[in-house]
């Protein structure tokens, strides 16, 4: 196969100015979720340019309101017709939602940005990272699928060294955020910790395990053929698709650990030629949406606690691998907002793409 | 080098029946410590034939009295002459403490088993895991460390494979409890996380980094010339003495998590010869202090709260490795308690053994 930096142009600019007269008429689906917040606060950050905002979420939170931008919107729940003259609507409601409302969504005439795992691996859904593949995703056919959090994490900081030196070997260990379970998880780990704190019995409701003070294989089934659970077989598929190499060897240990909001990985990445950490630190110093945390002298590296409400991506202990005598890999240890840049942000940032082609088309 | 199944007996059985006669006379040093408390604790479940204990502490400490087998045994600080008439001495009071008094005891007539990092290296003493090199244990010359608590965890499942299927390739990403940190450090997390539920501040005391709901790279010190810490350094180095096999390949990330007592690891281990997961749980079955808990179907996994208080140390998740299609490389998953086989039980394993020799000396 060609190079990938042969192929590849540069990613298309990530956020429109936001002057332009040209804006979007946007539906949150998932509203009330953990992601349907911070889809929300994205969208307000980054002064994205709304025509509209509806507001939807399960029967259940239908009716209650939200404050965006200073107005009291109404959450309403999903009903036929109900994406009429929505340009975009980002999904984050789970797979079930969005197999059922994200084809309504675009037979109603909007494009779906779906953060569930229900459309990622269809031939026909581009999978978007935009510092990573904006390029793909003109190939869409209505909708277009946000990965796995993990993934996104793990592998954005990957993609400029994969450009000029394939990557063949990726070796992860995941420490996972309750987040990534929802809000309700989130909660779980804060009363399941209280509750050990004061010395009482907590049983789990949300996730399958005790929380306080634990952690535990991702609760996902395991695939019984391959001994992989979902979430390691989603990194795994997606991470491939992404980087639009079939070949890269991938081997994931997804584990829970009980932080709340920001996912890190430990990555074995082994590259076609030789390597060094000077080399990554050179590719990632010039990458949007990394911060390089790496001050040996200090012990500072990437934590959960720093990354937590951060857009970037933060990666550190970058060094060679010694297990490695071939020179060819490294190890780094990165972390990443799982509700931003492992979710919302990223789907904001497909809808920015979008809202670009879409002043394109008006224009 | 030839194969280790055929240079090495089996290891010599770890305990003694304690209804035989001889008994010996023990010093702990640290005795106020988290290793401390298991180390007595691990004594007196054990039926450790003791003919005498002595406690020791730092001056702080000293003047204390701790209950042992009923009875209330003062804690004294370290002196001239404290060792005379000991036969083993058990120290975990830090490797400044080991540097200083582990000679003075060997000068005075004890056997030291030592927990601390101090002598761990030096070739003159035998670093043991009863599991794996009991056999080592005879060269002593006074003195015998007990390995890194993460580097017994992750290596001892690994040890009966290597016998039959040379270890060639060893990645390790660790989620370490605060327990190794002491006693303290299991109190800051405590604290930390309590403050955090309630919304207050928490300025780290004995830890470098905030630890409530958070994680961060092993707060050892980074050795610049390879970007390792001093965590990882030791498992590298310690893995390659216990299993004799200078060319072991070793990569390792150690990461310390909100954890209290029990490490986990997520191990990819790639050996000589192609390997399935039935191999190994073959050979795991069979291993004395192993647990395999591997249940796929309700996904039940080794978690820190099962290993807590455990002699046993939990392997699971066992699979092919997918990032190697040689089909020479094994995924696996396990945790082990810090204080217990990762510390007090592998000593008092060590002095298990040592009283097996004092009796056949006495006799």
């Amino acid at each position: 196969m060609p190079s990938p930096s042969a192929a590849d142009p540069e990613p298309l600019p990530p956020a429109p100015p936001p002057s332009l007269p040209a804006a979007a008429r946007l539906a949150v689906v998932g509203a009330t979720g953990a992601v349907g917040a911070e889809l929300i606060a994205c969208l307000e950050r980054r002064n994205f340019p709304l025509a509209g905002l509806r507001l939807f979420a399960s029967p259940r939170s239908a009716g209650k309101r939200l404050m965006v931008r200073g107005t009291s919107l109404p959450v309403e729940a999903l009903a036929p017709g109900c994406f009429d003259g929505t340009d975009i609507a980002l999904f984050s409601a789970g797979s079930e939602t969005s197999r059922i409302y994200a084809l309504q969504a675009v037979a109603e005439g909007a494009m779906v940005v779906d953060n569930s795992a229900a459309f990622r691996m269809d031939p026909s859904v581009p999978l978007i990272i935009p510092e990573v593949n904006a390029r793909a995703l003109w190939r869409h056919r209505g909708i277009i699928a946000n990965p796995n959090c993990a993934a996104i994490i793990a592998i954005t900081p990957l993609w400029p060294m994969h450009r000029r030196n394939r990557l063949c070997r990726l070796i992860l260990s995941t420490y996972q955020a309750a987040s990534g379970a929802g809000a309700a998880a989130m909660e779980e780990l804060r009363e399941a910790t209280r509750a050990n704190l004061d010395g009482q019995d907590y049983p789990p409701r949300v996730l399958a395990h005790p929380y306080a003070f634990n952690l535990f294989s991702h609760d996902t089934a395991i695939d019984l053929a391959t001994g992989y659970n979902g979430e390691e077989t989603k990194v795994m598929q997606e991470t491939r698709k992404i980087f639009d190499d079939p070949d890269i060897a991938i081997g994931v240990t997804c584990i829970r650990v009980p932080v709340l909001r920001a996912h890190a990985v430990a990555i074995t990445a082994t590259f076609e030629d030789a390597v060094t950490p000077e080399d990554m630190r050179a590719e990632l110093a010039a990458t949007p949406g990394i911060r390089i945390v790496d001050d040996a002298a200090r012990n500072y590296f990437p934590m959960p606690r720093d990354a937590s409400g951060q857009d970037d991506i933060l990666v550190g202990r970058i060094r060679q691998d010694l297990s490695d005598p071939s020179g060819r890999s490294l190890a780094l240890f990165v972390v990443g907002d799982q509700l931003l840049k492992g979710a919302a942000l990223n789907a904001v940032q497909i809808a920015e793409l979008l809202l670009t082609r879409l002043r394109e088309v008006r224009a």
